[in-house]
């Protein structure tokens, strides 16, 4: 499959692309400052044109998202709307546009996250943000047959602990590796409407 | 209790004044165009003014939100920030203010709905502002103690159905006098991180 891979330089991404290279398909990376496209997707515009410069695509995933990370009471309206941008409506973009561009049975893979279930401090907005996603994955997925829409939710990544590790005391890691086996399963697979939690 | 109702006026909001006043509280009813008070909470603006005028308060309902309901191939990106600023944004930002100026043992119970679990056609905006809500919830009920927070989840109201009942086909609807005892639950009880769902 040819499939444009969102965030394709991070931790992340960089498994995801490692998987689905592994795997026979042609993966178009897209990243804000670099890669094989460079779009910010928070833009509704530069969505726009990465979908013109990509091609046919049979499948989108994402596996980026930018969200502000502080203590409730110090997260300002600003913070809340940007975290909004830059990890809903930025995936929301990418599917709304993305379903006339992609082929009739292709898919669409978003990133959520385990702060969805289970907060932790300091991150009330990006679990707003995850919520959203999920949500709006189960609502698209009975509007776009035969295109199917799945998210990934992992926990924390084992290679992220170094950055966010204080963040997430006592909740275990998984490596990136097994994070990117759901994307696969997602691109690969008949199911819709799912949330493939990997804890 | 002093509780200050946002959305007072509407189906829903009428019948949470009505169970709150009987249960001996003063309720201040907040409208975009009438009430009490009158705000737009989309404005974070004029959740700031709103704080100001109401006074001391030792609870916050949320019976109202704006979404754009539109087939998914329909919506725009427009739409879509529309909807997370109307149902998401005001909600979270009128507990952001909020947080210092309602009473210490004060609650919040803000309003998501059925299509965060069951999506309908033409929902998916609504269903991703409403997803938002809830894991917004869990999260803010970590670190608000000992102030709460809540969101009641109600499926269609009855006395909605001639104006969305074909939005809901085979969907059961509840009175809107079931939902408010949902609001009295959240506000008189001592839970927090709840998700009350009427069904």
């Amino acid at each position: 499959m040819r499939i444009l891979l969102v965030g394709a330089s991070g931790t992340l991404g960089s498994a995801v692309r490692r998987a689905l290279a592994e795997r026979g398909h042609e993966v178009i990376g897209v990243g804000r400052t670099g890669g094989d496209l460079v779009a910010d997707v928070a833009d509704p515009e530069a969505v726009a044109r990465l979908y013109t410069q990509a091609g046919p695509l049979d499948a989108v995933a994402v596996t980026a998202g930018d969200a502000v990370f502080k203590p409730l009471g110090e997260l300002t309206a600003d913070d809340v709307a940007a975290t909004f941008r830059g990890k809903a409506l930025s995936q929301m973009e990418l599917v709304r546009q993305g379903a006339s561009q992609v082929a009739g049975t292709g898919s669409f893979t978003l990133v959520s996250g385990i702060l969805t279930e289970e907060p932790i401090v300091a991150g009330a907005a990006a679990s707003a943000a995850n919520g959203a996603i999920e949500a709006f994955v189960r609502a698209a997925a009975i509007e776009l047959p035969p295109q199917r829409i799945n998210a990934v939710s992992p926990t924390v990544a084992e290679e992220s602990l170094p950055a966010y590790g204080p963040f997430f005391p006592g909740m275990e890691a998984v490596p990136a590796t097994r994070v990117a086996t759901a994307y696969v399963r997602s691109i690969e697979g008949a199911q819709t409407g799912q949330i493939y939690r990997v804890r």
